[in-house]
């Protein structure tokens, strides 16, 4: 998943496009809306979803500008990736149209495709499953959202929580729960790698010590710092999830066998705690909006019921466009040979432009990544502030992410300190000109911020 | 919406088709999982989703039986209809494919859609709705889903219902609720029009006396009774809302513009409490999962910041398509010329062919339709029982949808005594063979269930 910042829809918290007249509230004054509980939480946009409707907005608008925008979270649009996506698409389009597009189909997915992924990972990685270990949605996001309301929240003895196991993680994570409050985060163990480099690590022993858990939910590799998670790190949080006798949610979106990006380092692993969540998205469809679960039948049973109470069911052409996917070697060509160097190739590059660009006297520091599209820096500079950066990019032209908004407690004192707010992210997947601009403009941004600087 | 039964997944609760081994709680005993209360809620299926879980296990297994279902709830395969959506989608994917289906879009929906949908209904009802008015989602049981959650259940001062107020009415509207007794449906009138045909009324007393409600839902025409609500009707139903200051979503997936099945009789209304709600799924594209709903800027601005929280935003190829129809005049054209016409002939050949089949002595009788994809019959007899006909039916190779599940309290006696398991629905949609075949075996079966019969 982690398909942060799609182009944002300019909602009501956000500056507006210009648009023709509206009927209502906007209009007239706003006549008061009663939501339920749920309903005010599940209205409110996270505080990362208000900067990208900001970036959105201001991009979007007509002003002529032109706008350096490092925050995009889209995938990098490979010329080859789409060619074969369109190939197939149009292959499948012709082949079962009237089949797959012109009827319902199941909650759980299309037969056909649901048979093709258990092919699949049965070959691919020696696991035994079978249809009923799997299901198909609407993206894997809505996935995940159905997994954090059917196993968090108000429940007949406790209230749980939606937990994620490391923050800084995927900002999206913060609007799935229905409940407020209904998700806590535990803050990771920074490690300084060199003067340049740092890491975080879990903090399993705060991990274990959560009460009232109802469902431990990781993007591997993470979104923003392109972290994976060590198969080991993952057996360690299996152990914290029996514990706590909840599942673990693994987001694989940036992970193998597709888009895979940042390598074969790690495989998905099988666990009857274990939900896996898969995406084509970052592989190249984040427009069609599909994804699928695979986990212990008594974790997919549920998820497919709410699938047929909510969304019926995912899409299926785009459902038929995977199945032929995967039933050849298309897509594992595609990510061996094309999409895999490409990141590797781009994150050299941009990697390596920080480190020429950015001002030598300010510590900085690049978090080790292992995948994904973003770059996560840290500065850890007293006087550095996100959103100051941010506001003051804006103004230059550029966007990034800032950083707090991917702790679910970044205001609060904590053990953490500042960090939060040292913190920014930069997309990997924009053309290179636009990042060099870009970078340049950092860079200069920096050091005009730094105090004493005239 | 109302796209009823799809071929449903055969879930926990349903007898399985052989498949290959599974992982999990289903092979080695089911180890219990721990579901939050509108977990549980929204893993467990209605009575009607087991019936036709019970019917696509049954005619999906490989018994080589020829089964005759007059219980699906798909569009009927019209060729012109297919074929024109399939060349609409070949020209969308061919023009746009890179730009819709490679990136993310907006949770409102794709703005060139937004836009024609703005313009199409302006210019079609003389609306003045601009984009802020308008929300694409994926299906417009997803729509529904949303505004359930955002306006019904515990709130700050009190908790509300979902409230239907007429039933029968779809009963994938008893699924939408998040809370356990979420919904309330209120009993129609029933009114006998000759000795063959009846029609149900609203209670709108009943309807205006109810407590904490927080939104009324209605489909018109409706799932499965054909009712269509006059404009008069939604006018009344507007002042009960306004009473209860709640919203009314009408759910117009049979009504116009399209498929507009039973034609132009009635128009959708706007009005600031009305959420009106639309849907390409009858008018052939069921399995794309595409819907729309317009209404007031405050309703829409939460269901916008749900979408963006969960599903992040539908499917945009198909989203594409239509944008494409509605700025032509194809789809009105193929509804006037095509699924109109179509559906109209249908309903006078199974109503005429029920009027010949079905036993003269037996007080049977059809509700009046206006509209919809459905035959719904009514027999006043005390010996009838609606799970009786399911079962003998099932024997014959006949499935019919029993009509007690319409109902949001049918075991309890209620003022309509016994009609709630008196009813039951077929479908106009198979191929007439079929449906000619079908209904001989129910009228022999009625013959066979009446009291007396050697």
């Amino acid at each position: 998943m982690n398909r942060i910042d799609p182009i944002p829809d300019p909602g009501p918290l956000a500056p507006q496009p210009p648009h023709p007249p509206s009927r209502g509230g906007g209009r007239k004054g706003c006549h008061p809306v009663q939501l339920s509980r749920s309903g005010s939480k599940m209205a409110s946009l996270s505080g990362l979803r208000l900067i990208m409707d900001d970036i959105a907005a201001t991009t979007g608008s007509a002003t002529g500008k032109a706008w350096l925008n490092l925050g995009i979270g889209n995938p990098a649009a490979i010329p080859k990736v789409m060619d074969t996506w369109k190939q197939l698409a149009t292959e499948a389009l012709a082949a079962s149209f009237e089949d797959v597009s012109c009827r319902y189909g199941p909650s759980r997915g299309l037969p056909d495709l649901v048979d093709a992924i258990a092919g699949y990972f049965n070959r691919r990685y020696s696991w035994n499953i079978g249809p009923r270990n799997i299901v198909v949605g609407p993206g894997s996001q809505m996935l995940c959202f159905i997994a954090a309301a059917l196993f968090t929240g108000p429940g007949e003895n406790r209230d749980t929580k939606l937990v994620l196991p490391m923050t800084p993680d995927y900002t999206g994570y913060q609007g799935l729960s229905l409940t407020p409050g209904g998700i806590t985060g535990v803050e990771p163990v920074v490690q300084i790698e060199d003067d340049r480099s740092f890491r975080y690590l879990f903090d399993l022993p705060a991990l274990e010590g959560l009460t009232d858990v109802g469902l431990m939910l990781l993007s591997s590799p993470s979104n923003p710092a392109g972290r994976c998670a060590s198969p080991e790190e993952i057996q360690r949080l299996l152990t914290a999830a029996r514990g706590h006798d909840v599942p673990l949610v693994v987001d694989n979106a940036y992970g193998p066998p597709f888009p895979a990006i940042g390598g074969e380092f790690s495989v998905p692993v099988w666990d009857d705690h274990v939900i896996n969540v898969f995406s084509v998205s970052k592989a190249g469809l984040p427009g069609e909006r599909l994804g699928f679960a695979i986990a212990d039948e008594r974790h997919v049973d549920p998820i497919v019921s709410f699938m047929s109470n909510s969304a019926l069911h995912a899409p299926q052409l785009v459902q038929s466009t995977l199945a032929h996917a995967l039933r050849s070697d298309v897509l594992d060509t595609l990510v061996a040979t094309v999409i895999g160097p490409f990141y590797a190739e781009r994150r050299k590059f941009v990697e390596s432009l920080l480190t020429e660009s950015l001002p030598q006297d300010i510590a900085w520091q690049l978090h080790a990544a292992e995948g994904g599209m973003f770059c996560w820096l840290w500065v850890d500079e007293e006087w550095f502030d996100d959103l100051r950066l941010y506001e003051t990019l804006k103004r230059r032209g550029v966007f990034v992410v800032p950083g707090r908004h991917f702790f679910t407690d970044p205001e609060h004192g904590t053990r953490l300190g500042r960090h939060p707010q040292q913190c920014f992210r930069i997309s990997i997947t924009p053309d290179p000109d636009t990042i060099a601009a870009g970078v340049e403009i950092i860079a200069a941004t920096l050091g005009d911020m730094r105090p004493g600087t005239v």
